[in-house]
């Protein structure tokens, strides 16, 4: 069992920022992603993809998209994550799913498009989560947000239409001093029963 | 930072696992669901639900629902979670995001269902992922799956449609005898661009 201070900093203690400061290099995302990767997905799908935002040009790319509360903090974050799904997830199947080479079939053809879909957002957003998770075990702060325009990040990051945006998320150096009270959680009666 | 035994036991070293032994009480259930609540969701909407299936008359209510790759482990796992949710999350929200009163009006109405179900979907999928993470961090062994009937879950335990659900996982003291091979993941080249 991890111990109180790990449970704490992925968890109990661990909070959403709202400014950011600090520099993260391009070799601590690859250390991210080289954790985050092994969280489970549907069949070893692993449809969730992500575009590392950190330079001025990739932010004003960013930029028409953001919703005026998260426009500032998001413009001076030091990495703004795009978390985004591969709707041709599939195709790494035989390379990722060996033990049943025929796994593809199952999401080839028009008529599968809105199923795969589901598969694609449902996965990415565990990927999502994991990633969140384990930016928080190696002591990057985040600040995930839904509030963006999804097309528009869509049509400015990918025109081909192959990847979507699920959400995003901030990393850097959370400033303690400009997170909000932390807001309650449901109850155990509430959001779970016992059968 | 967390240290190379705590990464391994959430990440780097987990599995997903194909047999269980073991008990999990109910005591376990309730200290899994007190750390996962943690996790962040849009506006805090903590739409995830979850039914732990865990007698005898729960498990048959299951049965039928599950593919036979997933029956016998399904029915012989100490516990097999239903992670679900709330089509009607947003009625919690003048409570759970006090900041903001009127957050709930942006929910309401006929028209809201479809965006309201993706927000379901996808922050109950977050939430998903942080009850794998959390079941691992307290040394519980977790076999997520969806091979299932979702159709038939919902119509043995939500017949009021109000609760859907998303995928089960199965929960105990996981046999690594039982394990398949670790299948590849993608690397930071083909899942992540910087920008």
């Amino acid at each position: 069992m991890l111990d109180s201070k790990a449970l704490d900093a992925i968890f109990r203690a661990a909070r959403t920022h709202n400014a950011f400061s600090g520099t993260v290099d391009d070799a601590r995302l690859r250390e991210l992603y080289e954790l985050m990767k092994w969280g489970p997905t549907t069949m070893n799908t692993q449809p969730g993809r992500i575009v590392f935002v950190r330079t001025k040009e990739g932010k004003e790319k960013l930029r028409p998209a953001l919703s005026p509360g998260n426009l500032d903090k998001t413009m001076a974050a030091p990495v703004t994550a795009i978390l985004a799904y591969d709707l041709q997830f599939y195709e790494n199947l035989p390379r990722t799913f060996p033990h049943r080479p025929d796994a593809i079939k199952g999401f080839q053809g028009e008529e599968k498009k809105v199923a795969n879909e589901k598969v694609a957002f449902r996965n990415a957003s565990l990927q999502g989560a994991y990633f969140i998770v384990a930016a928080r075990a190696l002591d990057l702060d985040t600040g995930p947000m839904s509030g963006f325009d999804n097309a528009k990040v869509d049509a400015a990051f990918f025109p081909d239409g192959l990847w979507k945006s699920n959400f995003l998320c901030n990393l850097g150096k959370g400033d303690p001093a400009k997170i909000f009270a932390r807001s309650p959680r449901l109850t155990f009666e509430e959001a779970c029963r016992l059968a």
